[in-house]
């Protein structure tokens, strides 16, 4: 993960929606047996997704799996704990609160990896690096990071920590997948040689990458959810014929290599070598067995492949400018 | 609270004076639900308070009322512990005793924020802010602040700290009320920028900002109480004419207005951005519920109401020469 | 205690010699009650004192008495812990175990105070003061000091920890009595000024400035134990004629102001401000009593008394050299 | 142990090969306690040897024999823990989680030193050196070193160390014996004055400096087991007649001294000033003895057969350059 020793598989699997609501116990043992025994060891998780709820499932289905505690990577994030002032941010006492009680909710007794789940303006930035690193220090998390910082707050939880013999932040978490690039391969740009990992999520763009919106919204999607409507605003609201049509044209290039639009999203990913662990959401096993098969598509993104892609969707950062 | 991320309520609640003595568990409660329900989050003890009972009693309370701990803040205070030499004071020993005391009465497994009751001059101010920062990275303790300490000795905390990579005091707890503006207005006055947060006590200068006092002393009143002639004789005693006179002038004001003068005294430190809490201390849910009122007439305090009551006070401390 | 807040009593008592051996548990508990009551706080032992049996009875007669653990100090030494080559001397090892050990056999949390009973060449400085460091930053000794060090020694320690933002150390515990003067008014004087305490041992030179010895070495006394022919020879060897002549001298000094020279003994260390407790070595009740009886002779202790006998002893250190 | 105040004694024991497996809980507890009747304190582990059983297999018998934890000296190693990638190698992670099964394997509270088995080219060296720090920190390890790293590696963590304040390495355990004097006589030399100590392992040079390889391999010695071949290729394969050479010409010379080659091999080390201890590996309480019997055959390597022993081997490192 990065500069660290902390070593990741290339995909990892996150209990962002459902889990813990459709997704029980049962299920969710099933998805995460088949993912440990593909090789998948990252579990991605946080105090907000579903309440605690997804967390919760988590633990306790990796708990009945009994797999040994250093084979695997769990996580977490803090942020929206409740509704309360107190609840939410990244203030000393959320942090060491949120951590606790993800602890309790994983029953395990550290973290792997524990996030700022988004900046919080109205925290210095030096008071949650102080929270985060005495919680490594005390043995509660092993590393910690961001998601969706800008480089100016990541630079300045560096800065920080350097200055005052603190622990380090060490990965970001990202939104990145063809649609979206511009922080990854634009933004970030001067952190990777300081040691900045990158676990990504969405990496099919809510879905669009798998093709299924391209004739309308199904019934049974998420982006058919009534709470999830801001989201299906977002990505199939208005302005965004050209993100549809540039979708068509990635499903036609897909199919002349006779593979889905979703695995050469994947594959793509993977060829980004700042990427340290592609995060997976599923609803169930067939999801994830059809998410892996893509690996078997890996050498068919070739370099020209690449070019074509970038001139197709227009939408990859340009060099940093020189002066 | 000051410039950490620390949320606190605009109102507090004290335990000072007659919780666990003439406040017991029941009428405890009621008071703390009352405020809870009206989103005050902050509750104020320290070990001197009626011996410890009053931190006992407010423990019990909240534990009887089964808040989630992530949704309120707590605190304690060291300086008064016993009669014994190592009982007091601000020595390695005493902060830590009290500490561990504060934690069992509150039954809490960390202190939101640790005041020094007072400044210990026989304690070197470094020994002070080492225990108290070990406090913090520990995790018994979230924030470590002062009470009524000059600003030259907040201002020596905040420096030993930042030269030993030790944890600063972010908060200071003076006494404020239109009585008594000097060391809020004036001396901590630079201590602002450097993030200082306040929480202020005694809004209503002991009762005699609600008037009660302007015809005597009620027999059922704090400064009736024998352990509190020293008070009586602060507010009341000789040299107090001319300010009986300013508090009978602001009660004219208030009324004209159509609020009681309590809120008058509220509402105007409110008015003050530098505060980050104002600690209310009450005997009943009745006096609570009569200042909670106060944010009803927030509007009425306009700019020039504020002048006027400059004017009438005296007592604005002058700006910061400039040479 | 030196520049800490630790307030110690003027009169501290040692469990040195006997304790846990002739002296059990019922003659410790009448003995310490009666100091406790007299106003002494401070309870000093060593893992090498009588093998760990007089911290073992020191901790079981505490433990009986019932005190508030915040009203006293109680301490410990490391250095003689065992035979085996890693069970004595100041390594890492040995700190760590020997507070493990003594804190059980005292059976508290903490120690307030952790001596390094002597210098050990063996081990570097650095490891020693890194290791109590570590041991006051987990909460288990409040504060550490040593014993018998040297002025550089005590300067080294201090540097390093300095330098690296470790805890120093604040107190040194030497021999001091009318005898024996050289380090405390001497060698250490650069030191006073950096903050160090001095918690002393020997007043009485062993019963020699008891006036008990001047006729022969009577049979119950300490000196008369055959494990103790050691100091015997120091005291009443060969070449120590002057010394037992000065002694005559004060014993005489001290009858004609109708004070017992026990009683000047003890009250001449106290007029030194230098010295922050002066630690007593009694066997039973009496002893202390008639010790504690020394404070009535206080202002017998004038300053030309105090030229005579410097005049008699001829041992005071010089001033320091100015070039 | 170099310059830590840590009294090692001359031989350690070492639980690499058989322990836990051929060697059972009767078998290792007769072996240990021969050991520590003759002085040997020091005994040595790590996690990979045979999977984790011979720690299990040392701490089991450790703990029947009842002895005092601060009578002798546990280490356990890190690096090969499993077969997933997050159980072996120096990550944060992986130096946790091997330290708290060592912890647990072998039934104490503490290490007394934690080695780095390996070095990881995978983990930044500044990762590996916090994690080990934050364990020393939190008492469950008392010292921490290397084992088969380079010079520069070592250097480079002791820089770190010493830039961020925290603990440094101080000892790293290599192959020394009479056949391999490259890194300890050569590469490591500028490393002792910074206070690197040694415990060195194969004093025997996997047994071929018992002679008993001379003329063919044993059928129940250890280059005759299966899963040892890549050792016997090493030591015994095409390339090696030089050595084998060698080795008779010292046989010749051990039995002019009337003493065994082992004797002579081992006696050998200890007359190097850096080496700390030297861990021998054992099978039975015959080996141990006869091991134990060089001691006895001190006198024996005066300065002229040092020489002679210099000039037969002709592998003695240069002196540094002086340019």
């Amino acid at each position: 993960m990065g500069q660290t020793g902390l070593q990741l598989s290339e995909f990892g699997l996150g209990s962002w929606v459902n889990w813990g609501t459709s997704i029980g116990l049962a299920e969710a043992k099933e998805i995460l047996a088949l993912a440990y025994d593909a090789g998948i060891n990252f579990f991605d998780n946080a105090e907000g997704y579903e309440g605690g709820l997804s967390e919760q499932i988590m633990g306790d289905a990796i708990n009945a799996l009994g797999w040994s505690r250093d084979s695997y990577v769990v996580t977490s994030k803090v942020f929206w704990g409740g509704d309360k002032p107190t609840q939410r941010g990244l203030s000393r006492k959320h942090v060491f609160d949120a951590c606790h009680a993800a602890l309790n909710r994983l029953k395990v007794d550290y973290l792997d990896v524990f996030y700022c789940h988004r900046p919080d303006i109205d925290t210095p930035i030096s008071e949650t690096v102080e929270a985060m690193s005495d919680l490594v220090r005390q043995g509660k998390v092993m590393y910690w990071g961001t998601s969706e910082w800008s480089a100016q707050q990541i630079t300045q939880a560096k800065a920080v920590a350097k200055q005052r013999n603190l622990v380090e932040p060490m990965v970001e978490q990202p939104e990145y997948n063809l649609l979206n690039r511009t922080k990854v391969e634009g933004e970030f740009r001067p952190l990777y040689s300081q040691g900045l990992g990158l676990t990504t999520y969405s990496p099919l763009a809510s879905g669009l990458l798998t093709g299924k919106y391209l004739d309308g919204v199904p019934a049974d999607s998420r982006l058919a959810r009534s709470d999830y409507q801001w989201l299906r605003e977002i990505h199939l609201g208005e302005g965004n014929n050209a993100k549809q049509s540039n979708i068509k044209r990635l499903n036609d290039i897909a199919g002349e290599l006779n593979m889905s639009l979703s695995h050469l999203a994947l594959v793509w990913i993977l060829t980004n070598k700042c990427v340290s662990s592609v995060i997976l959401g599923v609803n169930n096993t067939k999801q994830l067995s059809q998410n892996l098969g893509a690996l078997d598509s890996r050498e068919k993104l070739d370099a020209e492949l690449l070019t074509t892609i970038d001139e197709i969707l227009g939408n990859k950062p340009s060099e940093p400018e020189r002066f």
